[in-house]
C-alpha cells in the first residue's frame, strides 16, 4: 500500500483530573497580560474561576476577561479584538466549551490583524489569514468539539443569510491544550449528550473519510474504543465519575486531532447549514443526524460494488468495536455495518438527543437547508435526494 | 480508568513518495540563507543532492553544507556552529540517517547558545538548554531512528569513557517532517534490517512503558501493524518497492512519535552503554538485544503476579498482531507472548543482525556494560543479573 499524508502538528497536550494547575506555570513563560476568555456562570459557580483568578494575583498576572454566552458571530470576534488589540495581551486562554475555545482562537489569531474577521472566514471573505497570532491555550469545558486541538474556529451568523464558517490555519493549533475531566464534571447530561454525540460523530466522519491516514485512523479508532463505553454513563449514571468523564473527554480531544487532519463527512455538512439557518445547537444537530447519516452512507457504499468495500470494511469495523468484538479480521461486514447503525440509533434514543422538529424545522425547510450543506469528506457520494431523505427522517 | 498523560507535540508532517518537492515551497518561509546537514555519498550518487542544489538556486536560497560521516560528537556539534553561528543561519535542514537527523536538530539548537553542548548534555552537563533554536526540518533516508520526530539528539563519544546521551527539548521536536520512502530505496539490505529492528524495538518498548498513555499505545500499534509484514521484505525481495518502503518509512515516524511521548525500555538502556563502549551501529545493537530483552521481560512479569498482568497483555497483543490475529479480547497471553519472542527471534536470524561478539565485544565486558546501562521505562523491573544474561546471551 502506498501512503500519503499530512498531518499538521499537534497541541502541547496536558491531560488528566486537577492538571488545570498545570496552566498557572505555563502562563509565564508567554508573558504578564493575558486574556481570558470564558463562557457563562458555569465556570464561576463551580468555583474555579476564583481559584484561576487567585492564582493569576500570585503570580502578578494583569488579567483581561471576555465572557461569551453564545456560538461566536463575526461581530463578536471584532469587538473583542478592537477592545484588547492595544494592550499588550501576551497570551490567550480560552476556557468553555466549544464556542468559547473557538472564540478565544478566533481572537488569538485576529488581534494581530487590522479588519474584520469577516475577510479570512472560508467562503467568505476573499483574504488568506497568514497564521500570526498571539499564543493561545485551550482549555474545554465540554467533551464536545474537540476544538483544543483542531486548526479552525467556527464562526456563525443565524438567519435566513447565516453562515457557520471557519476561520482556518496549521498555526491556529492552540499552543496548549489543558484537558481537566473535572471541568466537565457539572455539565449537564443533555449538554453532555449532545457533546459527546459530536465527538463520536466527529471521530466517524474523520475514520472514514477520503482524507483519512493510517495514522489519523488509529487516533479516530483509540477514541472510539474510550467512547463507547462512557457515553451512556457520562449521561446518566456516572455523570460525576472522573474515569467515565476522561474517557469522553479523551474521545473529544482525539476527534479533535482526527478532525484537523481527516476532514468530516456529511453530518458536518448539514449541521453547518442547519447552524448557519437555525438555534440548534451544534451537537443536537450532529447527535440527531449520526444514525441516519451513517444507514444512507452505508446504503449508498453497497451499491457501487468494489468501489464501496473499502468504506463499508471501516463502518463494520466500528460496529465489532462497538459490539465489543473488536478485531481486524474475518470480519462479518454486513452483519457488523447494521450492528453500527443500531447502536447509533440505540444511543439517539437513550440520549434523548432531540429531533430537528424541536428547534423549529419544519419539512418546508429541508430544500434550503440541502441546498446550503456540503458533502466535505464523505466516505461515498450522495445526491441531493439522499441528503434531503437523512433531513426529512429526523423532522 | 483515570487518564493522565502528557503529549509534547509532533512536527508538522509530510509523508510520500515524492514529498521531498514540497521542502523547495517550505523553505522560502523560514528565509535565505539554509544550513544542509548531509550524510556521506549515498545522497549526492542517488542523484537527489543535485536536484536539490538546483531548486536551491533556482529560489535564489543560499545553502552551506556539512557533511557528517558518524555518529555526532560533542566536539563535531561544537566546530559545526562555531563555523556558521555568524552566518545568520535562517533554517537548518537534516537529511540522512539518524546520524544526520540528530547532528542537524542538535546544531540547530546550539547554533544561540555560547558554550559547549556538552554543557547541555542530560547526565554530562549542568545547564538546561531554554529550547531556543534555528528552525529546524528533518527529512530521513533510513527508516530507523524515528528522529525526524523525537525531541532529542544523541551525541555520542566513543571509548573507555565513551558515552551516548540527549540533548532534549519539547522544542527541539523538528518544525517540519518530510518522509519520502523514495530516500530509502537505496539503503542496503543490512542497514535496513538494523534500522528496521530500531524501529520495532522502539515500537514495542514505548508501547509496554510504564509512561504509555492511550494516544502512544494506538500509534505505537498502527506503527507496528505497518512494520510488521514489511520488515522481511524491505531487506530482501522488495527493497525497491515503494509501497514496503513507505510502510517501514511509517512505522518509524510512528516510533519516533510513541517513544518522544512514552519513553523506552532495556534494550535501549543497554543501546546507549553500548553505543558509548564500542563502535557498534545503534540499530544492530538494539537489533541483537530485542528478542532476548522481550522474553527475559516477559520471563520476569510472569513471575510478579497481578503486577505483571497488564504487561503481559499488552506484549500478548503484540504476539496476535504478529501472528495476524489481531484483537483486544480473549488474548491468549500465555500462547501469544511465545509467539511474539519467537518471532523476534525469527526475525533476528531472517535478517542477519549481528550478535555483539562481531563488533569486538566480549564475555568479559559485560560487567562493565550493564554498569552503565539503565532500565528507562521498562514494564518491569529488572535485577543486575537478569540484565546481564540479556548480553551475555547474545555475545
Amino acid at each position: 500500500m502506498i501512503l500519503n499524508f499530512k498531518f499538521a502538528s499537534i497541541p502541547h497536550i496536558i491531560f488528566g483530573a486537577k492538571k488545570l494547575n498545570e496552566l498557572y506555570d505555563i502562563i509565564p513563560k508567554f508573558g504578564k497580560n493575558v486574556l481570558y476568555v470564558i463562557g457563562g456562570k458555569s465556570l464561576k459557580e463551580s468555583g474555579k474561576w476564583n481559584e484561576i483568578v487567585n492564582a493569576m494575583e500570585k503570580k502578578s498576572i494583569n488579567i483581561s476577561i471576555i465572557s461569551i454566552c453564545r456560538e461566536p458571530t463575526p461581530t463578536l470576534i471584532d469587538e473583542a479584538v478592537a477592545k484588547y488589540k492595544s494592550k499588550n495581551i501576551d497570551l490567550v486562554v480560552g476556557i468553555g466549551g466549544g464556542s468559547v475555545t473557538d472564540a478565544g482562537k478566533a481572537i488569538s489569531a485576529m488581534i494581530p490583524k487590522e479588519d474584520s474577521i469577516m475577510n479570512y472566514l472560508e467562503g467568505m471573505g476573499n483574504k488568506i489569514h497568514d497564521g500570526k497570532k498571539i499564543p493561545y491555550i485551550a482549555i474545554p469545558t465540554t467533551s464536545g468539539t474537540g476544538s483544543e486541538a483542531t486548526k479552525n474556529a467556527v464562526i456563525s451568523e443565524v438567519g435566513s443569510e447565516g453562515f457557520k464558517k471557519s476561520l482556518r490555519h496549521d498555526n491556529f493549533i492552540p499552543n496548549y491544550a489543558i484537558i481537566d475531566p473535572e471541568l466537565v464534571l457539572s455539565s449537564p447530561s443533555s449538554v453532555s449528550a449532545a457533546c459527546g454525540m459530536d465527538s463520536f460523530t466527529q471521530l466517524l466522519e474523520a475514520y472514514v473519510s477520503t482524507r483519512a491516514s493510517p495514522i489519523t485512523d488509529a487516533l479516530a479508532f483509540t477514541g472510539m474504543r474510550y467512547v463507547k463505553d462512557a457515553i451512556i454513563p457520562a449521561c446518566s449514571t456516572h455523570a460525576l465519575d472522573i474515569g467515565v468523564r476522561s474517557a469522553m473527554a479523551y474521545g473529544s480531544l482525539m476527534s479533535g486531532i482526527a478532525l484537523a487532519n481527516a476532514g468530516l463527512g456529511i453530518v458536518h455538512g448539514l449541521a453547518s447549514a442547519l447552524g448557519g439557518l437555525f438555534e440548534i445547537p451544534h451537537g443536537v444537530a450532529c447527535g440527531t443526524l449520526l444514525a441516519e447519516s451513517t444507514k444512507i452512507n452505508i446504503t449508498q457504499l453497497q451499491k457501487i460494488g468494489d468501489a464501496g468495500k473499502k468504506g463499508l470494511l471501516k463502518y463494520a469495523m466500528v460496529g465489532a468495536l462497538l459490539a465489543g468484538k473488536e478485531g481486524y479480521e474475518n470480519v462479518d461486514v454486513s452483519y457488523y455495518c447494521s450492528i453500527l447503525i443500531e447502536t447509533l440509533e440505540k444511543w439517539t434514543n437513550d440520549l434523548n438527543i432531540d429531533r430537528l422538529g424541536k428547534h423549529g424545522i419544519t419539512i418546508k425547510e429541508v430544500d434550503k437547508i440541502v441546498e446550503k450543506a456540503g458533502l466535505k469528506n464523505n466516505p461515498v457520494q450522495l445526491r441531493r435526494e439522499e441528503i434531503m431523505e437523512i433531513v426529512r427522517t429526523r423532522i
